[in-house]
């Protein structure tokens, strides 16, 4: 009858050593300063993710500030949600995707008409947190000077977060950032004929 | 002066060709029923990407179900904030990593006491957006039996859809879900000696 305890005693042996390790890293990481984060890649998850961290700032009594650079629909539920929020300026800047507009000229005003928005929130050290939902469309499509957006960002206030969303984030803003997820697309219901549906794609 | 005029005639052409393939890839998918969703990889977001969905859930007027099957810690944001909103039901399962436990049998109990909570939104039509967070590691501790789970998750209500999270999700799961994203880590803040930080991280 001493195998199982052995078992029980090698398992409690393992997680020991992984607690240590764990531990050890928690411990050497001691700076507290605002995070940049970047949220890219093909897959589903970037802005979501983004607002479920609206939702983390919110419970922990910050002011959030989130700007969208590409309107893709009036009637997400994040927008409907998030509005209601007395800690969160919401502002929807671009006009939709550009290959619906089909109009450059008008893409690019908004989408710096928005940057002008998120400037405000990256000069007010009262905003915990700041979403620049799918801004890397707006460098995709020339919309906004790249330099400009990282010098601003890099000296926006000590304890702001930052976080940016949307495809194929430039090499210069994935440096400057703090934590980089790259979120890979393996399948999508859509490939399967199901329709985006309200709650959960939009 | 027509080569501006050109350009932006090409560039409107080109837009024009991407919105006739986006409009018909989504004409395309027409099904409209719950959708399975797994967030897996060693990369940040998995978490924040399914508490988005509950945000833009309860922005359509969803009830939602989160279960937690691992409880890191106990002063997290997205608690704090969700556990205020009237049509989300709130549970944590866990008592912490099995590495801060050490205690293999108290863990797979309070796994399958979170699962139990979770069969209940799983059978329940009026739940619109079921969040399992952290299942995966209940496979790979041997917490749970995966069958079973699988088996539960294909006969819930039609309409319902469930997000998993957790680092590598085993293959029979992806299988039996409609989407599957990967979350990267190309890096993270950690690795700078940043701190966790509130309202960003938990």
């Amino acid at each position: 009858m001493t195998e199982p305890l052995d078992q029980e005693s090698r398992h409690s042996n393992r997680m020991q050593r992984k607690k240590e390790v764990v531990d050890g890293k928690i411990a050497a990481a001691q700076e507290e300063r605002g995070v940049l984060v970047i949220n890219t890649g093909n897959g589903k998850g970037k802005s979501s993710a983004a607002f479920g961290v609206v939702a983390r700032a919110l419970g922990h009594g910050l002011k959030v500030g989130v700007v969208q650079f590409v309107k893709g629909r009036s009637d997400t539920g994040e927008e409907a949600f998030f509005r209601q929020q007395p800690n969160v300026a919401w502002h929807v800047g671009g006009e939709g995707f550009t290959w619906e507009t089909q109009d450059k000229e008008r893409d690019a005003r908004a989408a710096q008409a928005a940057w002008e928005v998120a400037c405000g929130h990256l000069s007010n050290p009262e905003i915990g947190l700041v979403v620049l939902d799918e801004m890397t469309y707006a460098f995709k499509y020339g919309w906004l000077e790249l330099d400009e957006v990282i010098a601003k960002l890099l000296t926006r206030p000590h304890m702001q977060h930052v976080i940016i969303t949307g495809r194929a984030a430039p090499q210069a803003l994935r440096e400057a950032a703090d934590t980089v997820s790259d979120i890979g697309m393996e399948k999508h219901a859509f490939q399967s004929g199901i329709k985006a549906m309200p709650g959960l794609e939009f």
